[in-house]
């Protein structure tokens, strides 16, 4: 079996400039032989928790000889630290803003090293551009091999950022909608465990929307109509069949969800 | 000669969630030597008969050792089947919903399988994204050599979406614009064959717009100027040399095109 | 190590219509082994000047043994050359309109052809479509290793597009915007070496802003101000920090930037 290494590259860069390209040109040219893949550059500009939730749901579909490299970063030549991280899911390197803070949760690092090393820089390392001074040439190293510990110096903590976890008093479930997917599908923070936790004559409050139980998926309802489905990440989501949730109910990131009793 | 099996991915997904970006990792981690061209994934949401237009014109440019893998599946988790399909062209994967309809006039399938032998899916399957869960796995084993005989049931029917042919009567030629691209360019269902049963000196209509004559090229005419072309698909197309058809004439996709003797 | 050929592609295709994944299909029939990077395929359509630009900034972080073919062709079809190029930086396939000349600045090309040789080509070739037909098959003749000089007779001269230079007059530099990035950045034609040769504190006109002063970089100012920072290929850029400078500024590309003494 071929075992070459895997490249993620998750970014807020859209395709518009190239710059993508030219973190794959720094990359190819460290490790040939890498593979690379786009996860998304399209994440909403300086989006932390867009990049996090996004890394969040991919990791697990990828192979444990893959670095994933994240570049979101509006802090960028500011003090904030550069890092990468070795987890049983793969290798994680991008800035220390917390962009890893949901992966981690579920993937607890091993070891987190501070990137210091500038024998792993291009050189020189510009002020504005770490997606391809640091994190590409780091991300193609780590790829072919090179220890993380010759990166730098280990750390104890990284930053984290806090997300509103979704709770559950009785019989009623609280949460929020945290991600709006590009169908306009309205993904909240309540997992499928604490759905279990209720009878299924349920009813979902999402805004002043009332959704009457939850299906199995978009198309068992009429096109038009609203409906409430377990997601393929596990968590509950509103859709309208056929269309854009979001749009129709005008429902945005944040709104609150609540899951209750009929 | 390198014989790395091909797949090519076909999506409405965007690049905003990094759906495709985990269908990669999945393909990855079964046939890591796949090659993954990204076909298209701005197909609008759900239109089935554009995917199917896009991937009429793009697979005679594969090789034959080519999986295509077409996820516009506005039915997922409902009963439609999912198949794959060998050709002399390829192997196709995919919801059966008429997305392969073109694609198996021009290369009729040997052999249409459904998809049912779960060994080549992903555990559990989810009701909201067989893209990751089926059809990506489905396409990596198929790639790396698994018999389609293996995947499933042969079935002897499948989803054909109906297409409105350009007809001719005496020297009138009646079609109509089925796809307007990126450029803005109107691509008519006329061939051109059709095109060659009328005399050269021909006008053409669409909607209130006259059209004298055909060129060779969009920059025969003036910046600014109408012009038709026999496109690049060997289809009639209505063009704004230096500009955007669609926009400026105020045509979209379904409105008659006309070709007569002037 | 794996000296495995590169080719990056640069387009105003968009991924809309499936256009690149045909170059794509083509490229890989012909040369298996290539890697082709996307450089971008957002270039404004038409617009050669930003795709020389993306080029310029671009191909100093790919190996020597890349393959850049890029189509901004808004005269396909037309008289227009097709050419490829042979510099220490790699070899350039393309329409002779300028869309190499800021690279071939830097890069002086040791042989340029003009693309006569239809056994390099795809058969027949269109009048609309020279990236599916010319531009990709020969891009990837040339990546496999098929000598230049054997696609056609040397040409003395290609085609070369004015770019307006920043220019300083005592100790105040006069230069414009010259593209405006994905962020918002306003990247202009002011190079570092002209910078240094005014003295540190200086004042910054652009449009009727007025920027005190160059920072490292955008997070050194509170979100929501306006910096002038030398950016990541060495040009005065100006920037709101956390926000779209080009939207709150009103200032687009060709707008003109003074720098001077406070």
């Amino acid at each position: 079996m071929d075992k070459k290494p895997i490249i993620t590259i998750t970014t807020d860069f859209s395709l518009f400039d190239g710059y993508v390209g030219i973190m794959k040109g720094v990359i190819l040219g460290i490790c040939p032989e890498a593979r690379i893949v786009d996860l998304s550059h399209e994440i909403s500009q300086g989006d932390i928790i867009h990049a996090a939730l996004i890394l969040e749901r991919a990791v697990g579909y990828f192979t444990e000889n893959t670095v994933h490299c994240a570049v979101v970063d509006p802090g960028v030549g500011t003090e904030r630290a550069a890092i990468a991280a070795r987890t049983k899911q793969g290798i994680f390197v991008g800035p220390d803003n917390g962009i890893f803070s949901f992966v981690f949760k579920m993937h607890h690092p091993e070891i987190v090293v501070n990137l210091t090393n500038k024998n792993f820089f291009l050189s020189p390392v510009s002020h504005t551009f770490h997606g391809r001074d640091i994190f590409a040439p780091a991300s193609a190293h780590l790829a072919c091999g090179k220890p993380l510990e010759s990166f730098g110096e280990e750390i104890s903590t990284f930053k984290e950022i806090p997300i509103n976890v979704a709770t559950i008093e009785g019989n009623v479930i609280h949460g929020e909608v945290i991600h709006v997917d590009c169908f306009g599908n309205l993904i909240t923070n309540i997992p499928q465990s604490l759905l279990r936790q209720i009878p299924d004559s349920s009813e979902i409050l999402c805004g002043h929307h009332i959704i009457n139980g939850i299906t199995r998926t978009y198309g068992d309802v009429d096109s038009g109509h609203t409906t409430a489905v377990v997601g393929s990440f596990d968590r509950l989501e509103i859709a309208v069949s056929g269309g854009n949730a979001s749009e129709i109910l005008c429902v945005k990131k944040g709104i609150p969800v609540t899951v209750k009793i009929k």
